[in-house]
C-alpha cells in the first residue's frame, strides 16, 4: 500500500524550527569531564532531517532563525553547501545564541547531552517572519515539536500550519519532544494536540505519543482518537522492537529495527524521518519505507555525528538487502 | 619601594567570582566558521588569576558556583588537582550552566570570543554562600569586576568586601570589564566605584579606568580621586605601551610591556595580576613587581590557553633576565 | 430565523476568563486628576457578562482565577450572591493581584480608563485548573479573547474549547480585544483565528473582527472565509450604526442601536452578549435577539457601573416597547 | 544638645524615593471587602515627608518618577501645590503604573494595606535621571529605604547618595521597610548596610534596625556599630514606649509617645520624621525634636489619610503644651 507524495512543486520538503550545533566529544569511551575535546557539527532535528532529505535528493528549503555570530553562519553556510535552499533563514537581529548540545559517548549504552537552550535564537523566529509565498511552494512542510514550546516560535509554527493548509501543503509532524525546553507536560500536550489534529502524517516514538495524549497510552488509543482529525498516516516506533506504519483506512505495517554497531544512541530519529519521507516520494509502499527509515538510523547511529552522517540511498538500499540476503540464508 | 603583602594566614589569596570553560578553537589563523574542533580549558578571570597565583607557589583558594554538570565537575576537579583549595566552592541546585567562551585565533591581531552568559551559574552565587569564617583565613581576597554585574552575585560580592574589611584582608580589585554581562555603563561605573573606593589595590587598564569613572580620564586624574579613599596602590596598564604602578605616597613606577611572539591576545591581564601579586608577597619591590606581571603576560599571550599556560616562577624570570642581557648588549 | 440555545443541562452558560475590579469615578465631569473618590464594582468581560446572564434568569456559572485577597474575595462573594455557580473559581496561591480598571467619565464622549494588568491573577489560571466534568454540564462556554493574551491563562482556555467540543458544549466566542495585554497584532491574529475557527457563536466589533483577520476587511469577507469552519452565526457591531448577526445558512439580520442618555460608553459589549444570549435560550428569532441586545447595551451606558447597571428582562423589553410605540406614532 | 542643620541653601531637604497612591476606605470599621468607596490621596515615605516638612514650612523638593497617566499627574499637581519643587521629577516613558495602597480601617488595632507595586515607576528611576546640580542645592537629602529595593531605583539611590557627600548634603537615610519589595533580608541588609555607614542621620524602628543588621539586635550594639561609619544622630523608634536620640558623642534622649485617640496606625512614621526633621532646622535641641516627632506622629494617627493630615507647626506645639499643662497637673 502507498502513501503517495508528489514531487511536483518548487521544493518536496521544507523543514521549519531549529538548527544549533552540536559539540562531540572526539574521545569515546570515557565521561565528559574527561574529555578535551569536542568536534562540532550542524544539530537539530527539523535540519538534521532536512540534511539528510538532501543527501537522499529531495530538493529541500529550511526555514528557521540563526544567531547572527560565527556558530549562525557556520550553519548557514553548511547547509547551503549541502543544496538546501535558505531564503527562509532569518538572522537574528537581537543577539540570542545558537543553541548548543555538548555529547559525551561513554559507551553505547550510554551517551549523554549537556544542552544550553538559554534563549537561543531558534526560539525567537516570528510569525511574520514565516512567508506564505514561500510555504506553498512546497509540497510538504516538515515541523519539529520543540519548535512549539516557547513564543514567538510557537505562532510562528501555528501560522505556518495554517498556512500549509490553505495551500494544500502537506504537514508533517516529527513529534521531536524534549522535557528541557517546556514548562509543563500539560502545556506540550495541549500545543502538540493543536498541530496534530492538523497534521497529515505524525512521526514519534511511542514515548512521545504519550506526551502528546498527556497519559501512558496504546497505539490502538492513540490511532483511534487521532484519526477522527486531519492525520492520514501514523508512525510509532518503539526502539529496537521496531515500527509501525497505521493508516487511517485501516492498515498497519511493521518493520524491525536492524542490527548495527552502536556507537551512540542519538540522530537516530532526524535519519528515519528523512529515508521515510524520501521512500514515499520515490514512490515506496509504506512497509518498505518504513524499512528506509529503520536502516538509515542503523546507520547513523554507527557513525560519530548525526547530520555529517546521513546516508545516500545506495548505502541504505545495500543494507537492507544485505540484511534480506541474510535472512534468506538463514531461513533456509 | 615596596608594598608588603605578609604570608601569615592560612591562604595568601582567595580568588572570588567566575570560573567558566574556554573553548579554543584547535587550529589557528582561520575564521571560527571554518574551525571544527575546540579544545576545552578552565576560563574566567579570577579563577585563572587563583590559578596563575597557585603555579607560583602562593596557597589559594577559590570562591565561586559551578554548574551541577558535566562542565562544573570538570572545573572543580582541575583547580583541586592544582592544589586551590575548594572549600568555598557551590554547587547550583537550579540548573544554571556554565558559562563558556568560544574563541578563535585568525591572526595574532583579530582573535574573537563568542560568549555563552545566559543565566550561568557565576552569577547565582548568593550572599548567605560567602562564609565569614572563610575570608577572614585570607590575606588577599581578590574580587573580579565582572561578578558585580547582576545579582545575586553583585550582593555575594559586596558582602565579601566588606567581611574582608571587617577582617583587615586586603581587597584587590582586578577591573575586568566585560561589556556583555552589564546592562549600562551607568550601573557599572556606580558599583566599580563602590568597590574600588574601599579597595587596597585596584588594577585594571586605562579603558577599564575609565569605565569606572564613566568619562575618557587621565592617570592623573583618576589617582587624585580614588586615592581619597581606601586604595594604596594603583596599577594601570596601557597595553604594548607598558604599565604603571601608582602609590598613595606620590611615587609612580612604570613598566615596559615585554616582547614575544603573540598568538592571541586574550589571557593576559590575568596572567600579569597573578605574578603582580605573587611577587608583592615575595618581598619584591614595586618596580620588580611590574616586570613581573608583564613577563607572565607576555607568555601566556604566546600560548594557546590561558589557564594551563600560566607560567612558572623561573619562567618569568628567564624572560627578565634575558631581556636584561639584551639589553645591556644592546646598550653597549 | 431562530438559533436555538437548549436549556436542559445543569447550567445554561459557563463563562471563563477574568473577574477584576472596576474603580469607578464617582464625581462626573471632570478629569480623573480631580477625582477623589471611586466607587467600587465587578468588572471584565467574562464575568460581566456572567453576571448579565444570572439577571435575565439563565442558570450560570463562572471559571477564572481570583487573587487570595480582599478584592477577590469581594468579588466572590459578589457573584456568589448574584446566584451564580463559583465551583470553577481557583484561588490564586503565588500573591498575584486582581486587575484594575479605574474609569473618569468627562463627557459622554470622553471616557477613559487606567488598567493595571501587570502579573494579574486572572492571567494565571492554568490548564489542569479547567475541569472537563464542570464544562461538560454547560450548554454553551463563554470564551473571552483577552484570557487569550499569555500563559498559562491562554493554555487554559485551549484546553476549554477543546473539552467544550468533546462533550457538545456550544462555544461562544466574544472578542473582548484589550491591546495592553497583547505583544503584537500578529499574536493576537493568530491565537484568536484558532478559537474563532472551533466557536459556534462568534460576537464583536467590527474593529475585533479586523483584529481577528489582522487586516481591514469587510463584513461580506470575514463570514466568507468564518463560515468555512465552524462558526454557525456570527454577529457583528457597528456602534450607533447597529449590529448584524449572519447565519451559515446565508441570512442576515439588522439591529438599530438604542437612542439613550449616554453617560458612559464601557460596559455596552457584555450587556449586549449577555441578553442576546438569553433571548437565544429564550426561544426568540435572531432579529429579535439582536433588539435584545441592543437595549440591554444602551440600558447599561446609562449607568454608572458595568456590573451593578445590568438590567432585568423586564427593563430591556419595557425599552423595546416603548421605542415601537413611539416609531409606529412616528410613522403615522 | 543640639544637632543643627543649617537652612542656607536653595532647599532645606529634597526627598527621593517613591510617590505613590493611598487609596483609603472611606468607610470605618469593616473590612475591605465590604467598603465600597475609597478616597485617593498622595502617599508613600518619602513624599509624605517632604509634604510634612513643607507644611512646616522648610524649603522642600522632590525627586522620583512618576507615571504617564492620570494618577502621576495628581500627584505631580498635588504636590505642587503645596509648594514642593519638582523640578527633579520625572516622567515614566515606559508605560509603568503607579504604585498602589489600599488601605481599610476596621479597628485602631486592625488595619491592613493591600499593595499593588508590581513594575510601578517609582522604582524606574534611573541613575542619570538624578541631577547633581539639583542635589548640591540641599542641606539636608532624604533616603527612604525601599527605593533601594529594585534596579534602577537602587543603583539611582547610591548615586545620589554619592553626589551628596561630595557637595556636604546631609544624608538622612528614613529606613522605611517594606518586605513585599524585597527578594530576601541578607539582601536588603547589605544595601541597608552600604546606606546607612554613609548616611548623617538614620531614623527607623527597632524592627527596621533588626532588618539593617540582619538579627534581632539591642539598641546599645546597633548604636556601637554605626558610630564606627558616617553617622552622627541615630533614631530608634519603640512604639508606644517612645523613641530614643543617640549621638556620636554618647548622649541619649528619649522622647514618651503622646496619646491620642488612634484611627489607624499608618501615616505615623512620615509625620514623625518631617516633624523631627523640622525641629532641627528650627534650632531646637534633640529633645525637644522627639518631642515634635512624637506630637506629629500621634497626630496623623487620628485622622484618615497620611498625606493631608500632616500637621502645622502650631498643631504640633499645642498638642505638645498641652500634654505638659496636663503633666503638671497630675504631678501636683
Amino acid at each position: 500500500m502507498k502513501f503517495e507524495l508528489k514531487s511536483d512543486r518548487v521544493f518536496d520538503m521544507i523543514a521549519i524550527g531549529r538548527a544549533c550545533i552540536d559539540l562531540n566529544a572526539t574521545e569515546y569511551n570515557r565521561p565528559m569531564e574527561e574529555t578535551m575535546t569536542f568536534t562540532k557539527y550542524v544539530g537539530g532535528s527539523p535540519v538534521n532531517i532536512a540534511i539528510g532529505s538532501s543527501k537522499l535528493g529531495l530538493k529541500t528549503g529550511f526555514i528557521g532563525k540563526l544567531a547572527d555570530d560565527q556558530h549562525g553562519r557556520f550553519i548557514s553556510n553548511y547547509i547551503q553547501n549541502l543544496g538546501i535552499d535558505i531564503t527562509g533563514v532569518v538572522i537574528d537581529q537581537a543577539g540570542h545564541k545558537t543553541g548548543l548540545a555538548f555529547t559525551e559517548i561513554k559507551s553505547p549504552e550510554e551517551c549523554s547531552i549537556l544542552m544550553y537552550r538559554e534563549n537561543v535564537a531558534d526560539l525567537y523566529l516570528e510569525p511574520d517572519e514565516v512567508s506564505e509565498d514561500y510555504i506553498k511552494q512546497a509540497s510538504v512542510l516538515l515541523v519539529s515539536g520543540t519548535a512549539l514550546s516557547q513564543s514567538p516560535s510557537r505562532e510562528a509554527i501555528i501560522k505556518a500550519v495554517s498556512l500549509a493548509r490553505k495551500h494544500q501543503v502537506k504537514v508533517i509532524f516529527e513529534l521531536d519532544y524534549r522535557p528541557y525546553t517546556w514548562t509543563s507536560k500539560e502545556q506540550t500536550s495541549i500545543y502538540y494536540t493543536l498541530v496534530a489534529e492538523q497534521a497529515d502524517i505524525i512521526i514519534g516514538t511511542r514515548d512521545e505519543f504519550d506526551i502528546l495524549e498527556n497519559r501512558i497510552g496504546e497505539n490502538e488509543q492513540t490511532i483511534a482518537y487521532l484519526f477522527q482529525h486531519t492525520p492520514q498516516l501514523i508512525v510509532i516506533k518503539h526502539g529496537i522492537e521496531g515500527s509501525y506504519a497505521y493508516t487511517k483506512s485501516g492498515d498497519v505495517f511493521q518493520s524491525k529495527a536492524y542490527m548495527t554497531k552502536v556507537l551512540k544512541t542519538f540522530g537516530a530519529g532526524d535519519s528515519y524521518a528523512s529515508a521515510f519521507l524520501y521512500a514515499l516520494f520515490a514512490g515506496k509502499d509504506i512497509a518498505t519505507a518504513l524499512k528506509y527509515g529503520s536502516a538509515s538510523a542503523s546507520i547513523v547511529v554507527s557513525k560519530h555525528s548525526s547530520s555529517e552522517a546521513m546516508p545516500t540511498v545506495s548505502q541504505i538500499e545495500q543494507l537492507i538487502a544485505a540484511d534480506e540476503t541474510e535472512a534468506q540464508y538463514r531461513s533456509r
